[in-house]
């Protein structure tokens, strides 16, 4: 068991988007500092963090010089390049740890992993060439969906096969990166589940939530999901089982398609999500905080929700509303982009519905 | 009526202790940047500020260069040098503007500009030498206290005459500054409530809260306060009232005796207030963010509170307390101060009951 880190400490965080920027405001809650690590100059997240170093992924000295000046390393997103992994975990821990990153960079590594713990999944097949996705059309069928096996994020390197026709475009589009193909589910809703697990092996929930998508990018989340109290405790109980199955320190999402025949998983995320954005006004402890206090080694916080809530991405020209929006109750969190474009993620606002 | 400001303006901060610390946090949410202005190194702001300056208030390049970096300029102390402010103003609006400065910052100016508004205050007279402090005594009576008219805070400057005799102690522990003599008001308890007024003159008021001192340091605020309904209104009705007589803009703490008589005003403070800090768990949006908007131009929020709150000052020692805290249910704010002191704020908690 790892000792808490004390007031004053750096947390490192590998990404400077608006994830690292909201977690460098609740470490400062904490008292804790933040040290940002990002490729792009003038990351949303350099705002609110004590430090930050612009440098790529393959800039040893850079890397090293942050692993040396912090205390504990985290990150913001999955696709950090194993290599800079490799120098920086001989010089700070990492949480959530490299079981989870290597879990999740992969599609196919993922699916089987889940399948490993029992645990439903979209049927699925490697594809490595022309000979691989035919067979797979022919296993899982049509409709099913082509997917790169790594860096895919907000439906990107995704390719749908309608029909056994589509197969060369799909595989063409993948532009060589190995994949994996995906039967279609019958679902009627997505939920997501935020988990988190303390590095005393402590899992606390948060309350489901319900995801709407549109063109692939998560719109809205809205608490509670509309769950059978018994989908509510398997979402809770699968969530912990893949947690514990990981050694997991820190928050995780964990993304549900809700069918008649149980719960399936669609894809984990080794972080804080998108759809968890509403715990920062529905919970005295906010995913972000929750995932601070892990990787601190600080004891988990509350996370019972006390309100309804509606949390809506502002995507591109959102942002135009917001003079609207300002007027309302709605509680607002803009991520001090400067540039609007189409599809990018600029804020979110929190719409709460006291209980009682 | 002031454009409010976009996405990526900066606020100016003069002061970089724990309120500016959540003021910069606050920020962050609406997606503005915050500048510290702080003679002391390494304040506690400076964790989650975009910028810092660390110059004293008399270095004017330092100041001109600030005062041009930002869009607008705030504070979180009262006790601000004319001349810095002079300067400043010429360069960015200052909210809350220069009248609420001038009159927080002498106790005589603001017991009469109170009294001015029709509101009861303790009896006071203006004390310059021994013969007005004499005079002063024999018309209030004792106990009394004497107080300096500028720069106390926190118990200090203060002295307590219990009867005649300690006329010329009480004298001399003011070191020649000017000072006031108080009359003592018999009260059952403290209450403290946070206004705020928009560059609309749109006025929304929180919750008031019960404080309690120990050693003339707040020690709690509970929310709600112990009030009558009737009282509740008053407490709102002369926060109002104060906040559109100074034409003011951002957010302000007025404390206030609970008397058989009516609510007599203490003090006011022209800032984010100490006995507001619960609203950061109690509220959709809180004092912090709601200084933010005012001072930003943007339209205040929903202050309205959802929970009934116990907000707790951690006090030099008590952070001892923090391993056993962080085990509790208690939301925790920290200010990221490295070195304990005895009477120093180290950071507060929050303890929520969820309402219904």
């Amino acid at each position: 068991m790892t000792k808490p880190l004390p007031v004053g400490a750096t947390i490192g965080i590998l990404g400077g988007g608006q994830l690292g920027r909201m977690l460098s405001a609740a470490a400062s809650r904490l008292g804790l500092k933040t040290h940002i690590f990002e490729p792009g100059a003038n990351p949303p997240a350099a705002d609110v963090a004590h430090a930050v170093t612009t440098a790529s992924y393959d800039d040893h000295a850079a890397l090293t010089a942050f692993g040396n000046a912090v205390d504990v390393i985290t990150y913001e997103f999955e696709n950090i390049p194993t290599s800079a992994l490799d120098l920086l975990e001989s010089l700070a821990p990492i949480h959530p740890g490299r079981q989870a990153l290597a879990t999740s960079q992969d599609r196919l590594t993922e699916k089987n992993f889940l399948q490993s713990l029992g645990l439903q999944t979209a049927p699925f097949a490697n594809v490595e060439n022309a000979g691989d996705l035919a067979k797979a059309i022919a296993e899982i069928g049509t409709p099913a969906i082509l997917k790169t096996r790594r860096m895919g994020y907000d439906g990107k390197g995704q390719a749908r096969i309608m029909a056994p026709l589509d197969a060369d475009q799909a595989l063409a589009d993948m532009a060589g990166a190995p994949a994996i193909l995906e039967g279609f589910i019958n679902f009627s809703h997505e939920v997501s589940i935020i988990g988190a697990r303390g590095a005393d092996g402590a899992v606390a929930c948060y309350d489901p939530g319900e995801n709407v998508h549109e063109d692939g990018i998560l719109r809205t989340t809205t608490v509670p999901a509309n769950l059978k109290p018994s989908q509510r405790t398997d979402a809770v109980l699968l969530a912990a089982n893949i947690l514990n199955a990981l050694d997991y320190v820190g928050v995780m999402g964990v993304e549900l398609f809700v069918t008649p025949n149980g719960l399936i998983v669609n894809e984990i995320a080794p972080r804080v999500h998108n759809s968890g954005h509403w715990t920062q006004n529905g919970c005295t402890v906010c995913q972000f905080e929750q995932h601070i206090r892990a990787v601190a080694g600080w004891p988990l916080g509350s996370g019972v929700r006390h309100a309804d809530v509606v949390m809506e991405n502002l995507i591109g020209d959102d942002m135009d509303r917001l003079p609207e929006l300002a007027h309302t109750d709605a509680a607002i969190h803009l991520y001090g982009k400067a540039d609007v474009k189409p599809g990018r993620k600029m804020g979110h606002v929190n719409r709460i519905v006291t209980k009682g």
